[in-house]
């Protein structure tokens, strides 16, 4: 990646966050989303309460101590203050703001808890400021992606792909060995071999039964035949990778009984990937899905929503849900996962990263989906 | 584990919220926070943005529809009603508490956002009830552990020093062939293999010069003989643990240079273990390590807190800070991890775990900690 083009990225995000709608709202603005900043600055302090406040041409990221190093090294917009915070940061933003003369200070509500927001709320209101709550600003543009942003996520998806080559290219035998989390260790560990920088989120591996829970918890349980399911991605600068396969090893008998919904799970899945581009809204493209597998009779054991946003988070915007109508954009990439669960029986799911593109879709998993029996 | 053993404690643990101060303020209660409700109800639905809803002998667990079989597994109690929800969890809440006649309702601050709050506050406002803000409830009374949960924690420590073991036995040159990113996923590795569910946070394993970053991610980057810093822990039975120690391999000249902070740390840490015991404020075991470290000279070098409390959660509370005053008490589990970090040289941190005990307190880690050169 050309370092002096991914520098430019982070600082014309800055410029768009005042050229959106929030500039009318207001002339500055707290972010707090360790991903919202990263996007931002470049500084990514996992968990680390970092504070981010805009105002104008100054930006001033607050962190404690232990980030400060790596926010030093990170952060190469010289117009980033970076501000070391022993106690408490919400005191340390509200001194710095006394220096400015504004009316109403933006703050990312659903990124702040009630409890801080009433505190710096609070703290601003002695020196005659609101505290206003906007949603949704970073979110909103990180959304569509650009060309670095899209390059990171490609080569995620590569490594994802080569890894699940790996699993089916193991003998039935040799993946009957391990348990589930086992399997979830073993497919981490392949993923960081292949030069990623670790899973993107815990894996999930469930067998049999299991399979019908589609967040389940990888267990020390061991395979005995039957169904597979693996859901994992890993992070390659960054970004994110997300793919669900679900096999079959052993037991025939099994195989068949689920081959009926596997067929079904893929057809819908295929269809949502056909219809996939923009203009579509979030909604619509569920709703293609889902008609399918309702008309299949399967409707009220596909309980989830068809896919999600991919990019520095696993899961963001945009929800490809029943109830989003936002518009798909070029260069927004999502999943596409359709499922069916049955309690006590098992579950299919199949997942596929996408790039919204004007007329179609890219898909960007080449991992095989026909109906795959392990021997 | 005896599991009515295990039950009853879930059970005795609702009861607690209603002798706790909280009942006086309101006479229902909204929890959200995943591990919170894990405590109380044993369904960890991890990042599932569930609800528990408490009203006096009812309870009402709110789940999407990809938790739901596993929240029905996972709940023996029979008072609390599991209720699916396909679409939006604030409205079915506020349409179950149509059916009582509180006029305010307790909801964890900390763990709602602020655009949350407004929402839930206005959709409640509708029935004439009045949305207070109450924290650190469950958080409270997590503090101090019962016999399952020290059990547990004890299970998880003891795999900790298991796989520190079987690395301390490797060969420099074995170890010296991996990354950072490596190393951490080979530990991760033999926590499973450990019988432990995996790892209780992100592995850090850092090398030389990256050690004086204490929140540090692992690279690709290879040891070349040095400083090698490992902070890991894992997760028996969802109880977590945390350990770090900082070891030399291959060049000596570096192992001198750092073997005179190291000895001011380990000190530093063998004196807050000395003086951990029921009544001793957090702050004054924060001050015994910090002072001591200060005498030495390197006071603005240890930025951050002695320790923090470790159950469910592998950073909870009682934070081991300058600030909090809250004093131990017996059963309580922390760390005591005192560091000195050198930016551009490396960092050494020494951390164990201890229960707080009457007259003293339990070093819950064997592992080896006298300066350790690798070769």
């Amino acid at each position: 990646m050309n370092i002096i083009s991914e520098r430019k990225c982070f600082d014309s995000r800055i410029k768009k966050i005042f050229t959106s709608p929030i500039s009318q709202k207001t002339a500055s603005f707290i972010i707090l989303k360790d991903v919202n900043i990263y996007y931002l600055t470049s500084f990514y302090g996992k968990d680390s309460e970092s504070i981010l406040l805009i105002t104008g041409d100054n930006l001033y990221l607050l962190v404690n101590f232990i980030y400060l190093e790596q926010a030093r090294k990170s952060i190469q917009n010289k117009n980033v203050n970076i501000v070391c915070c022993k106690k408490d940061k919400y005191r340390k933003l509200a001194k710095i703001l006394e220096d400015y003369s504004f009316n109403s200070i933006g703050v990312e509500g659903k990124n702040i808890s009630f409890t801080g927001f009433r505190k710096l709320e609070k703290l601003l209101s002695g020196q005659g400021k609101r505290l206003v709550s906007i949603d949704g600003v970073v979110e909103n543009l990180r959304t569509v992606k650009d060309k670095v942003e899209i390059s990171k996520i490609k080569n995620a998806c590569k490594i994802t792909d080569k890894v699940f080559g790996s699993i089916i290219n193991s003998s039935a035998a040799s993946i009957e060995k391990l348990s589930e989390i086992e399997l979830a260790c073993r497919i981490e560990e392949l993923l960081v071999k292949s030069n990623s920088e670790g899973r993107s989120f815990d894996t999930i591996v469930a067998y049999g039964k299991n399979s019908s829970m589609p967040h389940y918890s990888p267990q020390k349980i061991k395979v005995k035949g039957g169904l597979m399911l693996m859901d994992f991605g890993c992070k390659f600068e960054n970004y994110c990778s997300d793919m669900t396969r679900t096999i079959f090893t052993g037991n025939l008998k099994i195989c068949n009984e689920f081959k009926k919904i596997y067929d079904i799970v893929l057809k819908a899945q295929l269809l949502a990937i056909e219809n996939c581009r923009e203009g579509v809204t979030c909604s619509q493209l569920d709703r293609i899905a889902r008609k399918f597998i309702i008309s299949k009779g399967y409707g009220n054991n596909f309980g989830h929503s068809l896919g999600h946003g991919v990019g520095i988070e696993v899961h963001e915007e945009p929800a490809v849900t029943m109830q989003n109508r936002t518009v798909l954009r070029e260069n927004m990439v999502i999943t596409i996962e359709p499922g069916i669960y049955i309690e006590n029986f098992g579950g299919v799911r199949i997942e596929d990263m996408v790039i919204v593109g004007k007329n179609g879709c890219e898909v960007l998993n080449n991992s095989k989906k026909s109906f795959l029996i392990l021997d």
